[in-house]
């Protein structure tokens, strides 16, 4: 049922956490493959913040592509689809960018996602994880939806004095500074790089990822 | 006569159920397949939430269309036009969803819709159907306009406590939780997967669809 | 002159039935064929509604061009530009919806249209004529223009009675329910369907029209 | 100097006649050929109703482009360019279009437009002229810009009653029906039509113009 | 320093001459030549009226470019970039035309402009040159910076009586009819022709511009 | 942390400096290169101004790429992804351009920028640093944030009078007057030019770049 936790481990579905006015939700995330050129697709009544926080994790995980064993010809010759139900409820900020890339590393590797995790933090193209605002009402919607584990940013641990006790007794509370912290504890499984040279162009030749992979540190 | 029940099982065409602000209505949907490039065309004055459903319907169905047996090239080398009478309405909202998956699904493959049948239900982009408003009014139109059996989403089971005895004993009511259903109940024939190993791209080439295959489960 | 019957059956050119607040108008629809990539160009200050009217029109024409005998290259290979003088005034609404209709099978199968017909009703995809407003004004327009026969929605039959008889005398009001009805009256000859086998793609490979076929059915 | 009549007869350089709050004025269109890819360029702060005159007046242009003399691969390889100085003053409404009609053919055919000719009228896709309005003002700005001839709708006929008389006797004025009415005048030769079978597509392949000739008589 | 004249002849720098509701002021245009598919990209807040000015004096450049000797390839293989700093600065009109112009012809023919010219004038497509505003204003402005030579329009000769006599001592002010009298003036030496015969397409081919050179006489 | 200067020399990753309401600000500038079509994304909430800054700075890295040493060839095949965090938090006006500009060289060369290095000023095509506004506010933010080196417009010099002593003892301000002295400062190490002869265009042919080095100069 739409508002718990996902009963089962799945590929591309993603729990993350949503504060609104009236306390806080989950906001559940779903990507698809689909045959196409390479675009992304976005619906679910996302705002103008969200569909940028969306731009840039498509464009961190192409960055790091051979690092999670993602093809190049995968991303060439498909669409990603990404959907947030439910389809009449506006949907907007920057807190979503975690469970975002981790739902489009899971849809692309195929690696499902642990279905008692949820996630909240904005992530920049470098991966680094920022702060986010209402970690309570979050930490208690997670709670009330059945979920486990939960992944906070480290620089909202502070936070974490007002969340209360019993709250943060039954919930496994992991603050996390990147996405590499993301991935470890949110995939059943971890994405084995591309071994070297085996990067293709869709011509078929080798190419030189030397000035992509600079771009890879943190 | 617009306003009631198809005479025939058609190709593309589907009986959803829409709320308005004076009661219930029938809400006819019309897909025709084209010769193009794989892009989908929406007429009838559709809001953008009814818009957004539009596409993920379309994704949903491109993402499973070797198990309903519709071939790539099919999709690669025509788009679908989907219009919904009549055109000067303006419609809206998500729960037309199963609704417009059903009438790509029979377009794509040529299986009649039953003429009987009526539906209402938000769609995910993996096919959970997820619960709408405006129940009884909605099964109050679909009985006027002559409907036997009614698709609802299972979510909204609980709502039928507000729906007059008579209404409930005219029709069948068939609560769904995910797409197979609807298509189980709404197909004069149910699809038949491709052939493993049918599936070619555009190049006639075998495709390698197990990462696409990954985004079926549910 | 602007305002009056045509005086000549010509390709391209139908008289449609505008309803306005000081009553009603001739509309004159216009088409012409040129060489493009299977867009359809559309001006003459026509509002939202009226432009999805144009696409769906052009979508159930294609959809049906072997049955019209219009070859898919000449639809592939040109562009259709449909024009409603005079610009400045503004155009709305789906009732011209078979005028269009009927303008793109005369333009693309080079038959002309009967310059003393007019007619008003909206289109659906599949063909139907649904009901229009206005129909008494529409009529005392066709009349003081010169018109002779006037195609109307079935589903307008009952507005009738309000028609004055002397309007109801000086025209012959056809009725009608489907696209085929108005094709029989208003072209001065009916389209012959191409020779099973004869539809070819870009490639003059024979395509499997199947699928499209059984969207024809009505 | 702007404001008054060209003083020699030049390529893509027409008169039109503009109407505006304080009176006639003289509007001078000018039409280049560059290089692109057959679409059609606009500037000079054109309005809504302005812009779809420019392309009406294109499509009429490309429809009979064989009957004057403009070769297929001229139209594909090229871009028009129409610019209507004075750039920051606001131009709109229809009454340009057989203008514009006129530059376009005159810049594809590389014929003169006589420079001592001023026109308005609005063209349908057919090339019937269309009535304007504000007749008197516009034929006082042609005699104030030291113009002979000046082409107006037939259907403007009669509004010469108000122009004063001294006006009349001073401007030979001249009522068009047809494009063919003005290009007659207004070139300072006719264009030859090419000759049958010369129509070659960009493929080098000769394209059967019948379905596109249909559409030229009037 | 911004604000003041140039201190050396440079590719695509030109200066130009604003008006604004504080008085007069230099505007800095500079136009770079960057790989790409022959489009044009401005920047700097242009409104609309001066992007249309940018587009035309493109269209311009690109009519003429045999006679400027500018390749054609070198046109279709690349952007060409235009910026007037300083960004946060909204700037409108057509009387930079004439500037935008010459940084064009500069910039795709590597011919330094003349540092100490500054220019106003709108531009027509056949490179006449129109009137404009503020004309003392901008005198001013262009002597506070250092220029020693302004090119004015002619029809704007008129408006010298309003500027004061220092100031029309301290220049040399030059009227201009026609964009070839102000590259006669800006540039540091003047384009050479193609040689005829020398117009190749991209294929390669010789080019017939017999049509396009038709365009170029005024 | 976010706000704080980064602890290591990163490709791709500038300190910018904002000046807000509130005081100055740190303004982190992210940059990615992606396999693509030589074009730009921008994501962070950025207003129009600062696009335009993004469009600039990417010509003129692209107008002097040969200088940089950057191949052709990964300009054509890869886009760029340039973000700002915080995503929520608008931001606007032209100061970030050499910030951007050295942001673009440092990711598109792999050469780190310094951590201990922050910046402000608006760039022109050619690369000159013009004036901004907010010096005090700026130098500020730059000392809380742990700067060390900070580079500003030489036009602002005059404006070092109203920062406060011990500011200016505490931080190596550096004025500068072009893009050049910006990377003199910035890069940890300067680019190397391609060798003469070695700029291929994307068929493998050698390009003449006569036409582009000559817009270099400044
Ligand atoms: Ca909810
Ligand atoms: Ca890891
Ligand atoms: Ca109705
Ligand atoms: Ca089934
Ligand atoms: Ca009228
Ligand atoms: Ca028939
Ligand atoms: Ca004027
Ligand atoms: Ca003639
Ligand atoms: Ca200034
Ligand atoms: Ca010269
Ligand atoms: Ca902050
Ligand atoms: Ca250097």
């Amino acid at each position: 049922r739409h508002g718990e936790a996902e009963s089962d481990d799945q590929v591309g579905i993603v729990t993350g956490l949503a504060w609104t006015q009236v306390g806080g939700e989950i906001l559940t995330i779903e990507s698809l493959v689909v045959p196409g050129k390479g675009n992304i697709k976005q619906t679910g009544k996302l705002g103008d913040v969200m569909k940028e926080s969306v731009s840039a994790a498509f464009s961190y995980v192409k960055s790091r592509a051979a690092e999670f064993g993602i093809d190049q010809t995968l991303l060439e010759k498909n669409d990603i689809h990404v959907h947030l139900p439910e389809g009449a409820v506006p949907k907007d900020g920057p807190s979503a960018g975690g469970a975002l890339t981790t739902s489009f590393v899971s849809v692309l590797t195929g690696i499902p996602v642990r279905h008692d995790v949820a996630m909240t933090g904005e992530v920049t193209l470098r991966g680094r994880i920022l702060e986010i605002g209402g970690l309570k009402e979050k930490l208690l919607a997670a709670l009330r939806a059945g979920i486990k584990t939960v992944l906070i940013p480290e620089a909202n641990e502070k936070d974490l004095a007002d969340v209360p006790e019993n709250v943060r007794q039954a919930l496994t509370i992991i603050p996390v500074k990147h996405m590499d912290d993301v991935l470890d504890v949110a995939l059943t499984r971890q994405p084995q790089a591309l071994p070297p040279g085996a990067v293709m162009d869709k011509n078929g030749e080798q190419t030189d990822t030397s000035v992509l992979s600079q771009s890879y540190q943190h």
